[in-house]
């Protein structure tokens, strides 16, 4: 199933993809759905049908209890931004006002002038856990989506803390859909990852490359907190930023970022005007 | 006016405190009151009168949009952690999950043996606002309270990023209530900040030696996203906590943590057993 939160009126709903359709889901959104403990159950009903309105998409899940974010979780990224290669995955978390829909407009802001890309892997949480043993972590997985991470790197470099060059209000593309676990490869594995700015493709890698998978990362992050329905796990990227090249390049305003992954779709956002 | 959230029932409710009793107001929680426009208007509302209970209290604000804390915002901890004198404030985040109340038990991982205390002054806001002007970032605080940033310092270090030591689940004690920034200084400037476990000092110091004070802090973030009612704003902690110390100490099983600020009271937090 490929499961969406689409904006409705002053609000949003919940709903299932089916070709050109949305079929509208008893829930105000992903993460509504996804609390309730038959949420397969609910994301399979039948429901009022509405045309598909890639420019109505929310982020697919709007509101997560938690956005946690891999850092430096493929070598040769790794290697491009100078770091060590790291015995404990790099977290660190995004506020939920960073998100936006797979068409919207990432929010250039006027006080950076290093926004960058990276296509990530996110897989969200559909049933909670603590001190999750790997063999089972990805039974807690309710499906996969995409995340370009978008960062701001004068900003994420003022401190040794990533954080604020992470979090920029309505900056960060998650969606289009939650492919569910179980139309996938097992951890999301092996599944091509792409990124193009304006039809020039800048990243270009596959999941198997992760450093930290989404079970172990699972496992690892289950015993700081109880992970929960719709918490959204986004997986590092891959080598091919923008601060990685040389000369380093930087999104302008008005360009478009394609964010592709294999079996699941792509984001394709335009950069605002810096404001 | 002191304002508290406190449990009731399967729920939450926000009150005001009069002497040793809570007057029941019209919201689940200080976050739900904070978000109407005439909040102070409904906060010194008329209600039903309850004793004051303190184990009953919740974490004050139990769900922030955003806690934003500042590293490294008093010099002398600084040099005592080994770090540079930032240009910039130093930022990372925590999730929900981690707050506890006043009274509650800090929950002590068996996954760490280096748990720490932070006394810090924490501000929350009242009113939205993007790109603030530090002369009116005062007029965007509700009030203040008292969070403990108690970290796991083994996990604080496993990576470059602080977060996993900073968000074990119900580690962080906020609270006890929130006193509105009208009953204290402009910035709640000037008010010593204390930390004792099992009676012994071993932070204090005064929020006038804020490297960053709340309005400078207030004007920086709100370039990074609009702050919003019930963010909440730890400001940093002083010198003093255990891993600065020769040799280090560290949180013991059933040990108590008294985190008191001049004008606003403590938080008495016993550590549990580890698990």
């Amino acid at each position: 199933m490929r499961l969406v939160t689409v904006r409705s009126g002053a609000g949003t709903r919940a709903g299932r993809v089916e070709g050109d359709s949305v079929v509208l889901l008893g829930a105000r959104d992903l993460n509504e759905l996804l609390e309730a403990d038959d949420w397969r159950t609910l994301a399979g009903a039948a429901g009022e049908t509405v045309p598909l309105d890639m420019t109505a998409l929310a982020p697919v899940v709007p509101r997560p209890p938690k956005i946690i974010c891999l850092g430096l979780n493929y070598m040769r990224h790794i290697r491009e931004m100078g770091h060590e290669v790291p015995d404990h995955p790099t977290i660190f978390a995004k506020y939920t006002s960073s998100l936006i829909g797979p068409r919207d407009e990432i929010q250039m802001p006027l006080v950076s002038e290093r926004m960058d890309w990276e296509v990530e892997l996110a897989a969200v949480i559909g049933s909670p856990g603590r001190n999750i043993p790997i063999g089972s972590a990805l039974d807690h997985v309710a499906g996969y989506t995409i995340m370009n991470d978008i960062s701001a790197r004068d900003w994420q470099r003022r401190t040794t803390q990533f954080l604020q060059g992470k979090t920029f209000e309505h900056s960060t593309p998650v969606g289009p859909w939650l492919v569910t676990a179980d139309e996938l490869p097992p951890g999301g594995s092996g599944l091509a990852v792409r990124c193009e700015v304006d039809g020039v493709e800048m990243q270009s890698d596959t999941t198997a490359e992760l450093i930290f998978p989404v079970a172990e990362t699972i496992a690892y992050l289950s015993q700081i907190f109880t992970l929960v329905p719709g918490d959204l796990i986004a997986t590092g990227t891959p080598d091919g930023v923008g601060a990685g090249r040389t000369p380093p390049v930087f999104l302008q305003p008005g360009q478009t970022v394609r964010t592709s992954i294999e079996g699941i779709g792509e984001l394709l956002n335009v950069c605002s005007p810096a404001h």
